[in-house]
This record gives structure tokens, sequence and C-alpha cells, in this order.
């Protein structure tokens, strides 16, 4: 169950309207790394974890700020598209400044949300399930975790660069910071979860039904042994079960495929022609 | 530029034919962690990297292999679905197990594909590039491809434990080393990148513009703190520049949001209608 | 902001596990109609409200109890797919009971989530924000959290006349009153709008500038005409400011367009082409 | 069966070409809720109407008329790209106005239908039918269908109010009244079906099988309680059949959810590690 | 504008109910080559011709029947779908055959649809505008109509040997004959068109801007060179233009690429750790 | 297999950067007739051809090739980003030109892939296989082949167009030049099939089985008959096997349909509701 607060876990007061800076902010909002795929992906690991505990707790303490994030992003959103003017191409032509916002402000702010911020991304693509995870494997997980706070710190950053509005930026400089810890803990309950099963996920797949030859080979098929230099052609393996190695000239294992012909009901290219033959097809050979 | 031998990197040949397998399969081929997703994602993330060198080298290697693995995948399905059958109800009724393939199978590839390879998953869903990711920064990136490769040895764990068939399991116990090798190489990129610049993304975002006083903080927004007691709620955090830090009982730092109304020209609801005030609204107020 | 309580609801605890039925429930947490989607869309409706007050604490009241059915879905499923077994084609062909279940469940629910829940509906579909709507005019708004309250528990409906598991029906027959509660509710706070802005929406736009000769007028555009004997056709109009009328035979009030030739650097077929002229085109002609 | 006249039901001229304006447009064209919306909208719930009648032929009628306002807005979005300059940054640094239509248009009207409308919406998202529902049950889709044209007339009038074009506001001012004509019908509609099937959808679900204790309940999940004070909280239902109550604190009915551990062949995280035991687990125990 | 006949352009009654084939069917309705596709595509080309004339006229009478063609399978899907059965594992445990029609037909068209036919696919996936195109160019359109013409008659084909009911057989046979003749009526369009402007599109691109030395060569991108032997590798062109010749072994005709650093803003991985340099990097160097 | 080599097949070298040009070019590297979508293409195509010979390699050899032309126009499009600068409303006020580019380019280009290229179109819409097929019919699939470089080189043409940069005007001229050779190439190979086959697909379908009265027959259901006048209405049918007819008007051939009522389970509408009749429905009536 959820109980709502109305007051909000930061300000989200931007110094003045800024239409194109509201189109830029959805995307940490609906975008792929945005606050609505950190949110849904963590509640959705949380309510499948199964057996409870520490790290379903976690799991659900940040999904659930999440949804304080995305109400946050929200606010913003909506001051800075306070008063937005809308036009055409006259009305473009007259003014620079708002040639330049009717140019570079989201079309949909206006017309589709009425001022409103909306659960899509910068360039207008409603969010998607097809962003996030959860597969029941934690350590899978909780990697996917520390990549969509990094893609998402990522992303802020770029975004405090390109504002000048103080009130932006601070709300911008909590959302920093917040991906700061959360980069911080899931990195530490990644560490302990790699302590305790290694670093292969998943660490219950027996070894020696993996082709174990292959497991710690460097194929090199881009042209030019740059990669050679690295730590992941040389040394022991991360694992600790094997030793890297580099093969500067990979060959293939199989022969050719050959696929059998498909059953007549199927209507594919008759054999005879798959093959190049001269020869010609009597009509409805079948 | 890119060549092509045609022989496969692996065998990919099955015992006897399986349709139902084929659907099965399907999902390590086009779905969100399938090998299209891995081949798209390090090709970009190659080709976008600003200076050449090793870490471009190890992508661009990778991602040709993973091109090869769509390869071997597309041919063990095609022929999985070798005379795979077609029909209705009645043949459905008629025979239980070619009614389970029918009802297992995924139609497609009956009708669309012609007993091809699909891109798309499991469930039909087409592959998107909204699965994957290439940012221009290399650590954030290398955790989605660690990421990429733990989910994709895990899917292809659960059907290598989901079929009987030995020319299936051979194939998918090679790909399952690959998997190992890849989560190892990238856990020694990451290594090598973090020992550089330190575990938060991105690096170069100046600390003391980040809200720092709550970098560190865990709050409790699921009520019961057994995530207090996980090594992120305590201790020197992962990247040694802060304490880790649990909040009980977190409360708002600002107020109840309150918007302005809109402009007349958007025709939201009039703010005495949106205030809930008993006044009745004039017909056409503008 | 949010807060999270571990506790449920209400119940969620089948009889017994049925991967076939956790497929079927996706749709109502995952589909066009589910929970994510009236979640999702309320508490959007919510952020956006310009000016505070009841209605806004209603949407914000129902958002977040919406999330709290998703979660009561999430773990029903979750139990729905105890144990699922997996399996290949000699599998499903030496039980038919199991054969019945690997044709009829979701195979993503083993490969995917691990036997977890997923954002998606009950063909696989993950959830996108295309389904919902926050326009910030409320009237609009409201009609269309009716129509997803309606269609939310109509398929609640229909899944609940599809099982016989105890456990299941108990946990839809919460969800079923809930939905009676939430048809009522938007219907109340409907009833209210239209009381103060009259039925059209937006009801701000002045009537005087829309043609209002056709207005209130029903044109028969599919021969035959069982649609003239409706209360649409005759007398007045619900909104109270026209009357009804009926043409049996439209006619076009516009000729038929001419579009003018594209430029040349469009490199559109060129104009004597389009139109059927005989003259061969002079290779490049730009 | 369909047949096509060519003449235009309405007028669609512009005085003057538009590219930024023609972008717009193409949101109640292509959009969520623009014409294609309610035309496939119309026309599948009639297709799917079990048994004929007043409201399968109003269905046809509207939905064929729907046909004809895509047709306009179509040719008024051809109209508007008339000679739409295409160009660089170079074109656009020296002339403001060119500048501005090259930021604003949607590059695809040039490059991809080469000045013709495309079946997208004004951010370039293509037409999907995620987008609309046909449900068999009349009362549920009418209530979409006012919805839509509740929402499609509310934008419609958004892009009225942006333009100065005279031509393009005669041919919005039509469709705004299409829109009134179609959100009167729709209520005329539901009215008469609610008169005979109450207002909860669907009506022959026994009441008495679902939980009737919460049928009429608005619990506050979100703190304050201005909620309280709606009529949705007190007195009758609108369905006639219950007494609206309010829950100021609700709480649980149902414990913390815990789920069983999943098989070993799904390799989830082992069971002692998601309990955040510190034991170590030895690789490969299945 | 349109016109709605109620009558069916040809028999749409299948001798008996059979939801598995009802989903199939959807494939040819609603999938990437079915009748909305053919529809949309052939009434946007339409209505974007700049130039009215015969080919306007042919895409629009198109156009209007395979909407005729839409309403024939959407009766045809609602009839096999008449009274089709619900339930979960119990009920398909119990009888084989309804057990085979719950795994094979899709549950949407029980809880979703109510029994009727859905603008999506065989796999469920909705109808998308991505499947089509109006370039304004007619000879390239033409080109995709012959295209779906001969994907749609494919799997129209493959649904008729798929099913033994003689109704849906006879309305299959209607719906192959009317693609053999729109085949050869693009077929016929094609060739007027290629008669007067050659076959390469565009023709208006000045032949001499692009780089001819390559307009006419097959390069050997994959190992062995059977495709030497083709009519592409040798002879006059097609467009009668220049000479097909054949290159055994491919080079490369630029550098390797090599991409600037970032500017600071963009928070990319600092340069020197792109070139995996040893050095680290100072925090937050900007 | 595939092999990198990191030399680009052709110069992908701009005079200087322009990222409003640089988000139109997406579209031909990502849009729907962009280089993935042909190179994806080619290549399931090539896996799933059942039989060896010329056709698999000319497609291996061709898809190979494409992957090539990603490269380049990735590499192209990260220069074109060169510098690309960030910024808000203040910042594009202060320069028409800064706002120019603020407006016409694509935001995600700085936030979300640190100025590279991605997998999406102009309008920021991510690849998605839903535009490409590979049938097992290597007509049809030829067919779809030449429709994808003949849309291709006419977007790749209208970018010529578009800039005067001599950088990119070269490296257009190479796309451009090669998608001549492969239009050429497509048609040799169509040419060679329907020699063989005919020119219906798929050919073997037996032509008793199609309703051959409609075979050959226009219908002209859009008033006005300009489409009589031409090639496809008179004369030998195209595949030689009949002569086409034109149908002024066109009659239905089937009663109206008329579906029978839904089970209760479905909850659809009472029949005496569809029928329009008065009678009251009691509540609950099954």
């Amino acid at each position: 169950m959820f109980f709502h607060k109305k007051e909000l876990q930061y300000h989200a007061k931007p110094e003045r309207p800024d239409p194109i800076f509201a189109r830029q902010l959805q995307e940490v909002l609906g975008g792929q790394w945005g606050e609505i795929s950190v949110a849904m992906q963590y509640l959705f690991q949380g309510w499948n974890v199964r057996g409870n505990g520490k790290y379903k707790d976690l799991l659900m303490d940040t999904g659930a700020e999440e949804l304080a994030h995305i109400e946050m992003l929200a606010t913003m959103i909506a001051r800075l598209l306070d008063g937005a003017p809308v036009g055409d191409l006259e009305t473009a032509a007259k003014d620079p400044v708002i040639g330049a916002i009717l140019g570079g402000m989201n079309p949909q702010h206006a017309i589709v949300s009425g001022l409103g911020a909306m659960p899509a991304d910068s360039m207008g693509n409603r969010w998607t399930a097809n962003y996030i995870i959860a597969s029941g494997n934690l350590l899978a997980d909780f990697r996917m975790n520390l990549t969509a706070e990094s893609q998402g710190r990522l992303q802020v950053s770029r975004l405090y660069a390109a504002t000048n509005d103080r009130g932006v930026k601070d709300m911008l400089s909590w959302l920093i910071a917040r991906d700061t810890m959360h980069q911080n803990q899931w990195l530490a309950a990644i560490k302990e979860l790699e302590a305790k099963e290694n670093v292969v996920v998943p660490s219950t797949f027996p070894r020696e039904l993996e082709k174990q030859e292959v497991a710690y080979t460097l194929f090199n098929f881009s042209e030019g042994n740059e990669s050679a230099t690295g730590r992941w052609a040389q040394g022991k393996s991360m694992d600790g079960l094997g030793t890297f190695n580099y093969v500067e000239n990979p060959v293939p294992l199989a022969n050719k495929p050959k696929l059998k012909p498909a059953p007549e009901y199927i209507f594919d290219t008759p054999l005879a022609v798959v093959k190049g033959r001269d020869e010609q097809i009597p009509p409805n050979l079948i």
C-alpha cells in the first residue's frame, strides 16, 4: 500500500518559465533512463523478490522515493511551461525569441497536456516498459539499477550544464546527489552479492555444463589488436576461475549452414529457384 | 567495414524440430536482452567513442562477434521449425501433440516468416532500439554491457534447463561460456575505469555542485527497516568520499506545490471549477 | 512524496498455481486498461492540475490506491506462477496438462521475469504511456477516468468468470467493488463539472466561433437509417443549446482538392507523370 | 463496403503555407485523439457489435464521417507544406524566418512524406492501435467515444487559438462543431443505455459477487482531506444502490506478502542470499 | 468523403467457430501486411498525390476496397470466436480440446474485445503506422504497394492451407484473387512509370552528381562468390545506363575514423581514459 | 561470422559541424528506410533462405555492405555534432543562430547519446523491426528490397538537396550511387525470378483455388473513372493469364452481416439493449 503526502521531497521552482528547457527536462522524467523507469523498475523488482529481507526493503524504499522524484520533475516542468506561447509561422516571424520557443518547445505541451508534464522523453516518445527489467535474479537486476543510476546522473549533469536558471539548477543538484547515493547503494549491494555468489550471473549454473574452453577467450573480430593490450586479454579472469587469453585470428568451428526446404504449404520460393537453376517452374506446382 | 564468412562460429543443429522451443529461443535472439541488442549496442558504442584505443577495439571485437551469434540463433531457429505443422482447431483436436504445437508455437513463424527466425522475442514483440544505449560515457555504458551479459546469460541458462535436445544444449553451452567471458571482460574494463575515475558516473561533475548533505543518505520510504541493516546504510561510502547514513522518518523539504492557472487559449478547466467553488461558469467565457 | 506500507490492501493468494491464468491476469495489471494505466493516469492528472482543491486530492487519493492494486496483482501473479514448469516439445508431448501449460503460459514468465509479474498485458505487449491522458481539462480527463474504470471492471468481470480458483475470485471481487466505487466517483465528479460548465468540452470555446449549422446534425454516411430513430437525431440537444437533426443524404461542401506540385528538391514524381500524360521524362530533369 | 467521393466534406484551404503549423496539425490527424483514432475506433466497434440496430448504424455513420475528416486534414496539411524550404545550418543562419521553419517543422515532412501528411502526431510518433478500444460492451465503448470527442475538441480548440490563418480557422471551426455534435450524440446514446442498464459497467455482473462493503468507499490515500468534501464522499451513490462513505485512515486488510522461492531451473538468486544471510553460496549449487 | 453500405463485398461466414484460427487470421487483418496496412497506405498515398489523374483515382479505388476487406475479415473473426470458451488450468486439464483452445487462442479476444476482431496481428501486436509509406514519389510507393500485395497474398495462401473450414477457404480464395489483381495492377502502373522515368528512383536526381564509378558495382562482402554468377554482376545494367561489374576483394576508400573529444559539459569519458592511458583522473576536472 | 575492418568504406567527413543536419541525417541511418533497416532485412532474409546459392550470397554481400553504411553515417553524424551547444531559453534568446540550433537539433544528441549517432530517425523514433520483412519467399522479399532501395535513394536525394556542406554531399553522392546499384541488382534478381515463376507471388498457389472471376477486375470504389483509362483496366493482365476488366458500379455479393450474441460470461451489452429496444434490463441478469 502507498500513502501520498502533498509536500514535495525537495523544491521544484524555476526562476522563470522556459518551455524549451521543459522539453529537455522531459528526458529525465519519461525517457529511457528517467524517473518513471527507475520507479517502476525498483517496484517490480521488489514485488517479485521471492523471500523477504533487506534487499526487498531497499528496493521498496528506493522505488517509493523515485515516485517523489517523478512528482518533483512534473511540478518543475509545469512551472517551466507557465504561460507558454502558442502560435503559427506569423507569430514566429514577428519575434525571434518566440520563434525560437515555437521551434524548440514540444507542441504537445500545449496541444495535448495543456501545459503539464507528460510521461514521455524529450523527443516525445511515450514511456514504455521496454526500458526496464525485473528478472528475479538480484545480482543481474542490481547491475541494471547501477546502470540506470549512472545513465540517469549523466543525463541530469548534462541538463545542469545546459541551464542558467538557479531554481532548476538547485533541484538538479538535489537529484544528482540522490543519484550519487543510489550508485553507491547499488554498488554496496552488488559487492555483498558478489562476495557470496562470485561475479558471474547466474552463479548457480553448473560450470561443467558450459564450454569452458571459450569462457575466458577474447576473439579478435575487429582488425587491429589494440584490445589485446587490455586486462581482459591476459591474467587471471575476474571470477578467479580461469585465465584470459586472446585469439588473434578466430576461425569458424562449424560448416556453412544449409537449411532444408520448406513444406509446400508454406509457399516459399521453390527450391530449384532458390538454387538459381535455370529451369522454369510449372505454374501452381502443388 | 564488415566481411562475412559463411561458416558458423559454432554448431547450431538440433537433434529434432521443435516449433515450441523455436518460439522460446526467439527471446535470446530478438528480445530485450538478446543478441540483436548486444550487437547493436556494442557497435553503436564503438562508433560513438570519441578517441580511439583499446576500449573502442574491444567494443568492435565484441559487437562483430555478437553478429555471429545472431546468425547461429537464426540458423538454429530455422532448423527447429523444419516442417512445422499448420492447422486449425480440427487439426488440433485430432492429435494432442499437434494441438500442443499449434497452441505453443508462434503462428507468425508459419504465416509471416515462412519457417524462419524473426527479429522478435518469444511473445512476438519486434526488436526495438529502446532496449539499448550508447551514451558516450564508457563507464556508464560498460555497466549496461555487464547488465546485458548478466541478463543474457541468465536467460540462456533458463532455456538450457528447459530443453532435452542435445544439439540445442550444445549450442547454448557455447553461448553461456561466451557470456561468462563477456561478463568477465566488462568487469575487467569497469575495474580499470573505476580505478582511474572513481565509481560515480560521471566522474567529472564537480562534487561541490551537488547537494552533498543527501549524497550518502538512505531514506526509509517503505515502512519497516530491514534495509537499515545493509552495508549501504552505514560505514564509508563506496566512492570513499562520504559516510552512509539512514533516515528513519523522511520529511518533505518543500511545500505543497501550487501551479498557476493556464492561459485562456489552453482551454483548461476554469480555475473556479478546479478549486471546487460552487459558482456556475458563464458559457464561452473567453 | 510517497510512503509504502508492506502489508497488502487486500488478500492476493490463489488456492493453487496456474501459469495460464497468470498470463491472462497480466491484462488487468499491465494492459491498456490495467492498473498501471489508471495509477499513472491519475497521478499525472493530479500533478498537472493548475490550482489545488478537492479534485486534485481525489486524483491523488485514487492514484495512490491504484499503486496498491498493482502490488496486489503482481503478488497474485507471482503466486500463480509458483513452480511453473519449463520444457520443450518432448515435455509437452508426454503430458497433455503440461503441454497445455507450455502452450498457454507466457514463456517470458519463465525466461525473462523468473516467475514474476511483468509490466505487460496478456499477449506480452509491454505497458506504454500511449494508453493514458492528462490534458489539463478535468472534464475531458474525468470522462477518460470513467472510461478506464468501465473497461477495467468489464475485463476483471470476464476474468472472474474464467477462473474456478476461490482465492483469485476473492481478490477479483474486491477489485470489481473498487471499480464500482471508482465509476461512481468519477460520475459524481463529472456531474458536478457538467453542472457548472455544461456538457461540451471545452466549455470555454466561444460558441459563435464554431460552425453552429452543423453542431447538432447527424449525417447518414452508412446506408440504411436505423440511426435516424435514436434520441441523437431529434429533440433538444444534450447541452440544451440546439436541436438535433438528421441529414439523410449528406453532400460535399467543397470541391475535389487539387494539390500543387512539389518543388524539384523534393524529387516527387514529375507532374507530367502524375497526370498520366504519355510523354517521356528526360533523365535528370533538374 | 465503402464508396469514396472525391469532393471534400468541407473546405481545407489555408491562406498561406505554414510548415510549422502543418506539424502541429498532425496532432489531430494522427495523434492519440486524432481523426484516425476515432475513425478506426468507431468502425471496429461497429463491426464487432453482436446484433444490429440503431447503435451499430450510428457507429458506422460516424466512423465513415471521420474518414472524411482524415481526408480534410491530410489535404490541409499538404497545402500548409506547399513549397516548404529544406536546408542546413547555413540556410538557417542566413534568415531567421527560415531558421524558425527549419527548427519548428517536422523534417520528415520533407524527407519522408515529400510534403504530404503523415499518419503520425505532432512529435512524429506514428499512429498506433494502442490508442483505441472496441470491447463489445457499448456503454463502456461509448464512454470512450465521448472521451475521444472531448479530448479531440479540446485539442482542435487549442490549435484554433494558435493560428491566424483564416482558411485554417474556417476548417477548424467546422471540426469543432462536428465534435460538439459527436459529444452530444454519445451523451444521448449513453443516457439511453444508462436508463436501461444503470450506470455501472458491466451491468450484468451480479452485485452479490462483488465485495459490496467497499463498493462505495473513498479511501484517503493522499494526506489532507479536501476530497472528503466532494459529492463522491457522502450521500447516495450515483447508481442509486449504495451510500458513499469516506475512510480517513485506510488500513491494510492482508499481511505482508511472502513469495515462495523459485525452482532451481529458474536460476533466481538463491534464497539464502535473498534473505541477506551472510553464508557463502557454493558455486553451481544445483 | 466516404459512404458505407452495410452489405459485405463478399461472404465471410465460417462453417464453425474456431478461436485458434481467429487468432491466426488477425495476421492479415491487423498485421504488418494486413488489410489495415494496405487501406491506410493507399489512402494516404492518394491524399498526398500532388496533381490529380488516373493514378490518384486508382489509389482511392483500391484504398476504399481495402476498407471493405477489413470489414470482411473483422466479420469472419467475430464469427470464428462465437461462443469461445474461457477458463483456467482446471478447465484446460479436464478437456484436451478446450486446453488446446485456451492455449492457442488470443486471450484478449475474450478479455479485451469481447469476442470481436482487434486491430492487431496474430501475436497481439497492435497495428502501427510504422508499417506503411506515402512518400510523394509514385514509383517508389507503387513498388511498396506491389510488395504489400505480394506479402499479403503469400500470407493468405499460407492461411488457406492451414484450415479445413470451407467457409473460411471460400472467403480466402476471394482475397487471394483480389491480391492477384492488385499485384497485376501495380505491376501495370509500375511498367508505365518506368517507361516514362526509367527504373531508378528518383528519376530526377542528376546522374552526374552521384559517384558513377560505383553505381553498377557488386562488392563481394560475403566470402565465397556464388553471387558473381548472377545477372547483376555482368552485362548491361537494368536501367540501360551502365555495365554491371564485380569486385572480389573490396577495399576501404577512407581511413579509420577518429572523432574529436566532446566538450566538458557533455560529461563523456575523459579523453585520457578513452585512450587507455594509465594516469588517474583528478576528481571533478571541470 | 563477421569480421570488422576499422577503415571506412568511403569518406564521412563534413566541412563543418551542423547539429540540425545531424538530426535530419538520422532519418537514413535509423529511420523506416534507413541503413539499419536494409542491413537487418538482408541479413535475416539471407539467414532464412532454405537452400544456398547465388541469391543467398547476394543477400549476405549486400547485408554486410549495409553495415558499413551504418558505420559511415554514424561517423558523419558524430562529426556534425562536434561541439554542439547546449542551453536554455536565455542562451537561445541571446543569439539567433544558437537559438535556431537549440530549436532544430535533437536534444537527445546532447542529453542521451553524448554527441553520438542514435539508432533512431529524424524525429527521434527508435528503430524497430516493424520496418522489415524476411518471408521465406524470395520474390516477395526482393520486391521489398527494391522498395527499400527506392525509398532510401529518394530520401538521400532529398537530404543531398538540403545541404551546402561539400563533405556531406560527397558522402551522400556515394550512398546515392550505391542505391542505384542496389535498385539495379534487385531488379535483375526479380527479373530472373519472374522469368521462372511468373509475376504473381506466391507462384505455387494453385490458380483454380482462387476466385478467378475477380482476379483481373478493377472495382470503381472512388467516384469518377479516371482509373478506367489505365493499362490495369484493359488488355492482357501482366501475368499473361487473364484480361483486365473494369466494373463501374461494384455491388455487394453478400448480405449485411449479423453476429450472434456473446455468451453471458463475456459481459457484453445485453442483446435487447444492442437492438435498441426500450425495455429495461433487470440488474445482474446472469
